[in-house]
């Protein structure tokens, strides 16, 4: 069956329906957005994560080309100029944004009024459809490093990555071990509760068990996502990926990382910005400090695989990636 | 100024108040035991853990001398002997509870009645005054490895070693970061809110953030305790500390690990019963499973330092412990 996570971001006409990951699975709610505007909150306010700001920037996009139906074709394309950086901004370290951003304005050509949300509309339809075909690929791809009857331990929330996996690798007969992912708990939630909607056995573990469990020999591999991966092989991911990259690569056990595609645009480590979140998100109590760095970086010493829509790459071979193509 | 956990399980005369350390600092609530099966059971559930069930044991044996003191001799001393054996049976992984009923029973020899009681009392103060000594020693070995201003990385909650450690190391300026230890929250309650009272600079990271903090430099050690350490030099300690003593590894941060005296019944891993707890206190929900061994073993060499109370070892060099003294 098709869990409710790989399609929780919909384009209603003249809003955008996002389901509240923060409270799923304990509540099914969903948040309205009638603005782009309300998009970018909720994005920041972390309504939805991983692959769901892409897909809720294409439709915000769309909201703001709605929004600037009064406008002539200057003006308009300014306000999705203004729009599209409102959203990139939301959240900095991902690459989804950009892209999402990118595709909504891909086909609009000097349009205005209707039009111009029709264009938009065209740019982001082809969007999706590119997002979740190339990660049905990757899911292809990741499925066969995998054993048959293989234990996955995988950390945070890989989205449609892991749905797509799932999905191809479905005779294998697979079982998860997910960490739970503080202080969000995506693990938990999300990863654990996609897992079971899809019949699959799934154990969920402290954020602290994942070395103790790689070192048992009972894991045949640990996969993430990846929110983007450098030329040089830097896997950025949620925080608590290194952890289990270096536990993985001290205990024999491969490290596959999944990502459409590494980025062009992020030659080394240093190309990516780390988001800070609040630290009050881990601990608030008087007298004692928060620290929330709401992502890690995987050198390439401890990344085995880069599985992406064109296939796996070594992470010192990711030049590869475009040469292939074009 | 002594927080409050330096001093947390207390014998009355009558009856034992242990700290209830599950809902530290939030509530400062005593759970008094009128009997021995009182405190057995306050330490299977958790009430006190790390170094309080050595105390809380002790002075259980106390209890336990009360109830028998209408029995002759040697069913007395058998009464003692299963109380003892209840104790122990508490908690498996770690050697306190072994030690404590050891101790309450040294100066035990024929008495009945209320001989037996002073002779039992005798002996779990002379533990009591050993412990503290010992944690002294091991504090003050241990603030010698760390540099002034210098910033350690500690796990769960090493009790009064960790106390002792501070007090040590007054003049140093120390910083700590403190992994918040799930599913008990060890670090973020009961570390963190002690370092806090004792005016130690204070972060709390969650328990994936460790490889992050570790690989970025501004850690000096990671220092924690540990329940055992066996004679071959494995590090046997709460969930989590593995994965962090790898990282350290990884990155060129020292570890080292408190323990009194390595444990001389445990050549090896082997010898180390671990204990797993109920998967539900990780997660507990319909067709999704927990998993919760509370313990990991950390192999020699991410070991730097195993700190004992008659200073430091190389973790391949333990058995000179036994053979400096004696």
């Amino acid at each position: 069956m098709s869990p409710v996570l790989a399609d929780s971001v919909r384009f209603t006409g003249d809003g955008v329906d996002i389901l509240d990951r923060r409270v799923f699975p304990a509540e099914r709610s969903w948040v309205r957005c009638a603005s782009v505007e309300d998009v970018a909150k909720a994005i920041e306010d972390m309504v939805t994560q991983s692959s769901g700001p892409y897909f809720a920037a294409l439709w915000g996009m769309v909201l703001a080309a709605r929004e600037a139906t009064s406008l002539g074709a200057v003006p308009a394309r300014a306000y999705l100029a203004r729009a599209g950086e409102r959203l990139v901004a939301t959240r900095r370290t991902n690459n989804h944004l950009r892209k999402a951003v990118a595709a909504a304005l891909s086909e609009v050509d000097g349009q205005a009024g209707e039009a111009l949300v029709a264009a938009v509309l065209a740019g982001a339809r082809a969007g999706e459809l590119r997002y979740r075909s190339r990660s049905a690929a990757l899911g292809r791809h990741t499925a066969e490093l995998l054993p048959d009857k293989g234990t996955v331990l995988t950390h945070c929330w890989a989205d449609l990555y892991l749905v797509e996996l799932v999905r191809a690798a479905e005779g294998k007969d697979l079982a998860f071990v997910c960490t739970e992912t503080r202080p969000y708990l995506q693990g938990a939630r999300l990863t654990a509760e996609t897992l079971a909607e899809m019949g699959v056995d799934t154990t969920v573990i402290t954020d602290g068990m994942g070395a103790a469990v790689l070192s048992g020999g009972s894991v045949d591999a640990l996969v993430t996502a990846a929110d983007r991966v450098t030329m040089d092989g830097h896997v950025v991911n949620k925080i608590g990926t290194l952890g289990l990259a270096v536990a993985a690569h001290a205990f024999g056990v491969p490290f596959h990382a999944m990502v459409q595609a590494p980025d062009r645009l992020a030659a080394t480590a240093d190309d990516v910005p780390i988001e800070y979140r609040d630290g009050a998100e881990v601990l608030d109590r008087p007298g004692i400090r928060g620290l929330y760095p709401a992502f890690d970086i995987t050198p390439p010493r401890f990344v085995t695989t880069v599985v992406t829509d064109r296939g796996p790459f070594a992470p010192n071979d990711l030049a590869t990636y475009y040469r292939e193509v074009s």
